[in-house]
């Protein structure tokens, strides 16, 4: 370690940092990241100092300034950030000193890098959830987009990957919207409780100036100064709980991408997605391969992993700031780079996948997927419900045996399961007899589809206007 | 299997269930537990089926007190629960119809397993958010109280385990009430989430009869039905997002957890944790250990691992419900009960913690706490605060060598280090002028404590109150 | 706590254990299931401590018969396990002493719980082990079989779920077989790290008595002594490595799974699941749903969960024991378990399923899954690879137009891509011809299959001679 | 995409690859790392074409010297990585297409990207295990001598963090050492697990050309080329393995850190760090931070997070590459990187931690350790062990009370206890006593600490001569 290194804290110490130890200890090759929100911090709280007296207002103009170049000088590329500074905060903070001479030194009053690096990161998270709620939307736009128009395209519904009941496209994909909903909604409360201001807390214990957190907390945006300074200099719940909102989110993107591989394959053969979202192959010509969904698919252990990264990097420690904490950022960074890109890919593929109707429409056909619209038939005609359900799973045996859907069968072969069997039992035996007979809150029926897709559109509306 | 279970679905099998598969494959070893629940949620289905018209007044009647007969019969442990009927919904059905007859049959027209069990468990959870509420505004209370007892109890703050500046032991309590408090803000955030009502979903696509689902979820206490049928049959959300709750609940704990460990050892001697709260070796006569802190330690992991679990069990799912759901259960059980164990431990002990005052104060008069301290009496005396930390780091150094606290050095060897420091400079140096000197919220000084935990008093109040 | 569990431990209390502490604390509930291992280890712990002089040979008879009489009594079901004696181990000692009086009291010389539990669970891994590597084998065994006898029957194989080029269904078998095989070795591998003896390291450093470890280690079929006893009664890698490998093997079982489950459904319907393995609906008379691979496919996660409850239980705690430990057991119980349920499940059902070959073979006549032969054909016809890889590019987008497969193509049509092309070009167009001639170790040559197959049976023959 | 990249694989698609898609599905940013081991691969690849004479003896020369040329550029950073390009396998073989021309074309005959990519990363997985052993051993050794060197050194054993028995330190050590024994172990096993060659899969179904697989792997130093060409093309058990085998290491390094961290601590004061392995504090001039053991403590979880990330990425995918298995690389480098760093750190600064011996003879002195050796005493007098436990136990209640540990009770006090007690009790009450009485396998006698240090010098040695 260099002698200029000692500066900020080596004054009791009677040999240099390790040579090794000072790279692998130092943060400033990731940390860099929240040299924006570093720089914001410090000129709020430079701000702050000046208006409690702390500071002349003077030196602040002098540190503010100072701090508006450097930010500059990142910029453009020209600030030399320097591992023997360990961090982003001594980086800055050494080259203001450089700059404005003996009033950088003063910047630090009343604070430390735990408070600091504890403010620049909620910082930096509240900007990063802004970004991911604008792709959320934007992703959300357009599924309900799609949803709608394609309400009455009837596709086959699956339990256990069997043909289950008919269903319709635009249900499907509505149900993915409420998946979106729900992580929307996370997102938001994520954010509401990360934006409290952790400045003032000082190393753990508060600050001998006569500081106005207050102050500080309105200049930064946050709704409040944190309660407890020992806790907010060792709380990392907000990367916790937005990894937490990221892994549901990721899973969710995990069952849509499934189902995009799945429907894109030969033997369902349901969409086409369109080329510029997919690559080919090395060795084999005629591939066409579901990169995207794949990929996002994929990058659901990355997040769960990250996750599992920051549970365990808390698990046990003590208050207050311990050195492991500085191992929150990569993980939390790399969750907001993974779910920016996927919700991205997202948002622009998903308006562009094309239903082949007529596939789905003929696989909807087979497996017998109105078998439950039959034995509900016979309940309407007095029959309990498992009786009923009985009486089908012979004809439905029987059917196997002859290979013919129920729609196939003629009155007598019918009949012969039950005798409460009319000619009207042809109506409910059609995709579109089934689907729009499920006409509830909730239903598969078209005109259900097209009132949820309205609803979603003005919850949307609503969550736009507000932020 | 027997032919009896064949009954629910068997009319299109050729061949009965494996013996191995039908034990491999049922869920009523664990789902029993959710037997208070699913008669609830049938008692409301066949209310609703009535006032539509599905079914009968009288029919409503014979099903709803055959139930409660059923529900008694449980309570009695008299309830014969028979694998081959593979789960509970299955189980308390069969026993209905043998009660009732044919009408017990008709209780399942318009619902099917997928969306009965996803009622039955969020009712579950619902139930079991209650619970854990409960516990945890009681150990918020207790902390409030004892925070508010040792609001001047002066102790070591430390970071990296190293002492760095004294604080008081009610301030150290209210950093963990912090955690608590958002906990809670999670929990309260989940129980909105998830309270609505899956059922007239169906197996996934919603059902032709006229069902009327507000009614369901008004009797059912639900806010209201979920809006898509093909979600709301694989959605597991409120499971994980109640496991991500206890994950972050749990790990606040641990840290928790290790301090009282610490605080217990013969090293720091801090506490002392009542007899009835430890327990003994069967080898070492002397031994007294902190179990209970401990034991919540190592609970962290299991929660850790359901979550991990639910997170992998979601993953790649396509819709709608899979037979791996099933898996649910038994992660969510468990991370119910250890919540609810660990708070309860925690709501008993941590009123019962005695600190040892005189150590306390003892460890925080060692180790140069106020050097921090001396660095803002520089500033204040018109020093730049990194020259300051220079000069306290040398006089630190000084004090390693001589084996001398800076409040043991004389004024001649303090203005060794520098000119400006006059007599005034041992008012700072005391650990009662030191914590009553970060007098701003969030800080350490007694008064700020009493007023923050008079905030959190007012802060739970407001909590009961609503709900 | 009664004044009974006192006799173990409790000389220095002053009050009784917490009622709920009691329960909270106790293993007993989970841990008789080490009823076994803990009678099997304390015989050979009380033969040594006579072998060795420290028991009289009157002593160790007395103590071997009450044990065997109590492991009777267990094994009949009229043990009465007692909470407040905690454990298995002091339920064990406190019947021991009822029969056989104040000998009883002395079979707990020289150990301690530390070292007696950490023998127990050892053993009962080393014979968890060995059943699970019982259904491997079988597992293995029914592969082998089934991939033989299907070493030329043809499907599709796929990348990226997209029709890539033909395999053999023995192929694709075999590689599953490969998974299984990696994953015995590594079963393998752990046995033979955790056999060692924990016993005599008693509490955390050993013992004042005389004792022979190498006797324990040889009566109770270890391999030597654990070399360190604080290592030995800390260490749990053993539990971490076996949930590893169960993690491997569940990865590896939910990719069979998903194959199974996707080969099951109406789009690629390549098997047959015999109806005894799947289960019906109880709303869809239609139903047949592939339940055991689903199932074990949502297994998987448990698993997971299991294997980060074990990893986070250890992280950062201190040496040597501390109670967090007991959390080892039912993560460890379930995991064994699980395995053992799933392993068997699939040795069951893998030699029951009916790939059904039309179906197959024409899907691996779909997707182009030839044109790599063709290029592969380019390339012996002096065209570079790459120049190949575009022509045969090419006429795939004119195949896909004119909805033509390449070996529907005429002569004409595919000699507008290369001139080189000649009527032997329609023999390497064959599925078989292609299969026939990936004919090199490892490829999917029906001969190669075969001889893999063979290889295959060799090396289980090899693994069941030596165990 | 630019034209240039259709060249792979682009014949057959009508529009040129997003530009975002592109960014996002490139792998080039990350998968450079494996440019050394990917020339190597072709390098092997191009030798075996000509050797079964698919290449002639002046193409692979060609081949051989381009690369060379492509490694040389690599290395001097002069090599332009394009995005387009996707890869780094499409990277280097596109710039040797440029150097060679259309000889370059005709490397990737008889292999896909599948089987290239499963080689490459084999191969730098390899090469980083023989990395981390080299440091693994440094790390042994280094403990091993201090070990010896402390081998009469008493400190305090602690179980559940109270004072249990007196130990040696270096006994403590090689407990550690023991730990890292059984991780070494298992390294290897994943190395000759791992160490199988994939090239020759091609795609997933092996190739037309009449390869020789045996040759490559011969000349790649591969045990045997992988049996099965689906497995081996979609097996990425080998990360999922290293990364098990590097949590359990971080698992037990966060175990030895947390106990510097301890040890390190005001309280406990038992070692120095030297300054060079520990940082100071912007704010608390005072402080010095044992950085390193904190954060190789905080690297656990993010070891963790990549072992589950692993896990989740690999769960239910169908056979054989899909696109997810891109994302297997970042999470393995990390771990790399991680573990090198980590072993590196301990390795230099094990071997310099200085056990401040007065300190730790003190403590052990404390807090009734030698209760045990009189519970022993008793029994050598006749008295059963439950009993002579219960004794004891009643003495250290009455020492609790009159502040006396059991050496400075008089023999009268004793004898209040038992009338066995003779003059003699006194030998066994000393520290020297104590530990020297544990004189057996695994025991903390410093003759023991002796014999196993050189057992396991002797092991390091085998294992040094071995590779």
């Amino acid at each position: 370690m260099s002698q200029a290194t000692n500066q900020s804290w080596g004054g009791r110490f009677s040999e240099p940092t390790d040579a090794f130890v000072e790279r692998f200890t130092a943060s400033v090759t990731f940390d860099q990241r929240l040299a924006h929100q570093d720089i914001q911090g410090s000129i709020a709280h430079a701000t702050m100092l000046a208006r409690v007296g702390v500071l002349s207002n003077d030196e602040r103009d002098a540190i503010v300034a100072g701090l508006n170049e450097i930010r500059a000088e990142i910029e453009r590329g020209e600030f030399n950030w320097s591992v023997p500074l360990e961090d982003v905060h001594m980086n800055i903070e050494a080259r203001l000193t450089e700059k404005i001479g003996v009033t950088g030194k003063k910047l630090h009053t009343g604070r430390s890098r735990n408070d600091q690096v504890a403010t620049d990161i909620r910082l930096y998270l509240r900007d990063a959830i802004d970004g991911v709620e604008a792709e959320l939307i934007r992703l959300r736009d357009g599924m309900v987009a799609l949803a709608e128009r394609e309400a009455d395209t009837i596709m086959p519904g699956f339990t256990h990957l069997q043909t289950a009941q008919p269903v319709t496209f635009g249900h499907h994909l509505l149900a993915w919207q409420e998946m979106l909903a729900r992580d929307h909604d996370r997102l938001l409360d994520c954010r509401r409780r990360m934006n409290v201001l952790p400045l003032g807390s000082a190393a753990l214990a508060g600050t001998t100036y006569p500081i106005d957190r207050h102050v500080t907390a309105e200049l930064l945006g946050f709704e409040r100064p944190a309660e407890n300074s020992l806790d907010a200099v060792s709380d990392r719940d907000f990367a916790i709980e937005f990894a937490s909102f990221a892994s549901i989110l990721l899973m969710h993107m995990s069952r849509m991408s499934e189902e995009l591989v799945l429907w894109s394959s030969a033997q369902f053969d349901f969409i086409d997605l369109p080329d510029r979202f997919c690559t080919g192959s090395s060795i084999m010509p005629q591939k066409k391969n579901p990169d995207v969904p794949e990929l996002v698919r994929g990058k659901t252990g990355r997040v769960y992993g990250h996750l599992m990264s920051l549970l365990t990097l808390m698990k046990s420690q003590p208050l207050a700031y311990n050195k492991d904490n500085q191992e929150d950022k990569e993980p939390l960074f790399d969750t907001v780079t993974t779910v920016l890109d996927c919700l991205k890919a997202f948002a622009d593929m998903v308006p562009a996948v094309e239903p082949k109707k007529a596939n789905m429409f003929e696989a909807a056909r087979q497996g017998f997927s109105t078998a439950t619209d039959l034995a509900d038939y016979l309940v309407r005609k007095g029959v309990a419900f498992r009786d009923a359900h009985d009486i089908v799973g012979q004809s439905v045996a029987y059917g196997l045996q002859q290979e013919k859907d129920l729609s196939e069968m003629t009155l007598d072969e019918l009949k012969r399961f039950s005798e409460v069997i009319e000619p009207d039992v042809f109506d409910v035996l059609t995709l579109e007899g089934s689907v729009a007979a499920r006409n509830h809150i909730g239903g598969t029926a078209p005109d259900q589809v097209r009132a949820a897709a309205s609803r979603a559109r003005a919850a949307l509306a609503d969550i736009k206007a507000s932020t």
